[in-house]
């Protein structure tokens, strides 16, 4: 297995070679890879190769990986497949040790050429000491380092991990999660898994200084037992959310056409969550749900929620999605629903949980009233405020106030109780989904797991519960 | 039970009496019905109703219901609760036989005060012929007479009928709808049910030439077996669509507060929906996708699902929720398979189902000869075309070019199969969310059933085929 100190050179090379990169680019390959690394201002030396070449976008270019001037700490590979085992071959010669194959056209394809192909590398992989990520994905993104995979990731460094095999999640979810305050440390791609194994990168994690939380998508599994005996220590320590796909019968065949995985049985990826107490995820939504829920609260006790929200027939579906979720929804204390009751009125409202009273939500001072009220009730444990946001608001000046005080009131939480918001209600116009978007990435950013939907808010943060619940067990 | 006719009248009334008008009014009631029919242009007399005032709204006042000058056809009753029970004395002195009681504080409350209130209206309309909507509701919504109960309702009329006990449930709905060209017939909000029953309604719809469909949203229910029966019947030519709530613990208390009703036990609720082939639905949301499927999709067939859609792991990811929703995603047939690959080339794509190539994606041609090829494979009973939207397109010609193609070719599919459009992909940028909004705003107006996302997509075509499944048993 490799140390932390020996990926490091994958992480943070000091030269790349990308092999495959070419003056002319028709296509999508080699060339991508070069632009994207002198755009983001990489720092380290950059060698094209490519025997029909001498100069590509200013710099020389090298035949093959043999006649480089150093051996470089990374070389991508980005030539039609059939090509790779040549150059991987010139790597272990020259005595490269980090490879990210971006070529696919492997065991993936389902056909005999593809699948002799595969077991070629395999078996240069496996008889050398070449580290490879790969084939069939996008290789690393390393923001600290510049070293990018697809030109226009995020430029901030966070505290989240992907580690993914398929390249199109990391470059849908690092962007999506961006708007939601949620960057990331390291996002590795690493399809057909050929070479480094997801244990390789775990074991990375754990050491990373700057991970703190990892994100798992996994199509297939090697080494299954090691990998779940690491997780169920590393999550310990730092949360681990899983995505594992093709639990279907149709998942199962896709992934097989997508990184020739075998996708694994449901029962036995049920026994690895329950032995793990990693956290079960189901879209990349899911994952930056989760990672909002971890970076922004900071405590965790029972399953009785508080509901404040607005509207007759909408507490009662809140109020069903959280039993859902598995988290209850308790009358209130009499004591507080007779403080509430001094000024919100009877008929057409409900202070007893849902707390459904339009009054209190549009008004700062009525909101404040009751949310101190409501939070502080014994009888609660976790606290999900719903704004109801269907239509663009009538009393824009308010409605900003009343969020604002939102914000105020919950980064100052003094309850030890988690407290999330939901953004509930379909919208009844396209302003009114672009009030909500906004609505939700200003209170993501200003430190709030805030959620698009109470669906969202509610598994959230029973899931964050539940990982509380297995440490503590 | 009433009949057609007799309904007809509170449906469409020829006079419409308010109690609880008021010439300077001080937050919400009676007052906004007076103002909304008005509004519209409601084209029946008028009579507000108020003790303290003499004209409102440049209309003649009446003291009480008895000193109207006719019998009005609707009674709305807008007063606090304990000056209700002589109201509807005062009809049944009158005559008048539809009332609509807006008012609050009866058993919802959960207090003494009103449980003794509801116990004494429910004497007083079982006693009489009152034909009663609520209380605790927004009463009725019929586009074609002008009646409303927002006064921002769509003004469009369509054949989706809203049976309701939440009146909040019908705003949020049909204002979204509208956005999906979903227009309603009727929309009724009955909140706590002490007089007229979904029952009397069902009948009501079940005749009603402007109703095609038929949404229920039920809290409570009271002559359940009747009901099961009646939309039994209904739904063989007019597909209902039940949204139970307050089956969760949480749930059932939060219906308790909100209607005062009996949520009653889920297996009840099983049963039901087994022996009627009703839709079950979970939403608003919901309800405006089985509307949108029955709106646009003709034909239903078997459950194999031909998914084409660009993306690795997002095709391994909408593969997995097909399959949850009861779908399945079969490999297409080999011919197909031969087809497609003269034209989209194996590494980095796969044509097997999902078919995922974004060449074909972001290429009319190619996306025509892709689709003439897999939506006739044999192996295909129904087609999911998934747009990936996550980012604005980079080539915003191409990308209207594609989704114009798209439109013609769904709207002339000859191949009997059941064709929907699923919008994936967690969105980069606001610009993005509203790219995606505007896109399923022109889908679904220009007649396609197309979702917001692929779960939505796949349980919708999921329930539409088995809605008709059932009907062919």
């Amino acid at each position: 297995m490799a140390s932390l100190r020996v990926l490091d050179t994958l992480f943070y090379p000091k030269s790349v070679s990308i092999v495959g990169a070419s003056a002319n680019p028709s296509g999508w390959g080699g060339s991508n890879f070069l632009t994207d690394l002198l755009k983001r201002g990489y720092q380290g030396n950059v060698y094209p190769v490519n025997p029909k070449a001498t100069v590509i976008s200013g710099l020389k270019c090298y035949p093959d990986v043999k006649s480089l001037p150093e051996i470089p700490d990374l070389v991508i590979i980005a030539i039609p497949a059939p090509g790779v085992p040549q150059v991987l071959r010139d790597c272990v010669t020259r005595g490269v040790k980090n490879v990210h194959i971006f070529s696919s056209g492997f065991s993936e394809t389902g056909e005999e050429e593809g699948r002799k192909l595969d077991a070629e590398i395999t078996d240069i992989i496996s008889n050398s000491d070449l580290r490879v990520v790969g084939p069939n994905c996008m290789g690393i993104w390393v923001p600290g380092s510049k070293l990018t995979y697809w030109g226009d990731e995020p430029k901030g460094i966070g505290s989240l991990a992907l580690i993914s095999q398929s390249g199109g999640h990391g470059e849908f979810l690092t962007l999506y999660a961006q708007q939601l305050g949620i960057y990331f440390s390291k996002v590795i791609s690493f399809g057909n898994a050929r070479g480094l194994q997801a244990s390789d990168f775990l074991e990375y994690f754990a050491a990373d200084p700057e991970t703190k939380m990892i994100a798992c998508y996994f199509e297939g599994m090697k080494q299954g037992g090691k990998v779940t005996k690491m997780i169920a220590s590393i999550n310990r320590a730092k949360p681990v959310f899983v995505w594992k796909s093709g639990l279907t019968p149709s998942g199962a065949r896709a992934v097989s056409s997508h990184t020739g995985s075998l996708a694994g049985e449901e029962k036995i990826w049920k026994a690895f969550y329950a032995q793990t107490g990693a956290v079960p995820v189901n879209s990349l939504e899911e994952i930056a749900d989760m990672a909002l829920a971890f970076q922004h609260l900071k405590h965790a006790g029972g399953r009785r929620v508080l509901l404040l929200g607005g509207g007759g027939g909408n507490s009662v579906a809140l109020a069903d999605i959280c039993s859902r979720e598995g988290l209850d929804v308790p009358r209130l204390t009499e004591n507080t629903r007779l403080e509430l009751n001094k000024f919100i009125r009877l008929a057409g409202n409900s202070v007893r949980n849902p707390v459904d009273a339009w009054s209190a939500q549009d008004t700062p001072d009525l909101f404040h009233k009751t949310l101190e009220l409501t939070v502080n009730d014994p009888n609660i444990d976790a606290v999900i405020i719903d704004r109801l946001v269907w239509h663009t608001p009538d009393d824009r000046l308010k409605f900003d106030q009343v969020n604002d005080y939102l914000i105020d009131f919950v980064k100052h939480n003094h309850s030890q109780k988690p407290i999330v918001i939901s953004l509930s209600g379909v919208n009844s116009s396209l302003a009114s989904v672009t009030t909500k978007t906004e609505l939700l990435q200003k209170f993501t950013r200003a430190g709030i797991a805030a959620y698009a939907s109470t669906i969202n808010a509610a598994r959230a943060l029973s899931k964050f519960i539940a990982y509380h619940e297995f440490l503590a067990r």
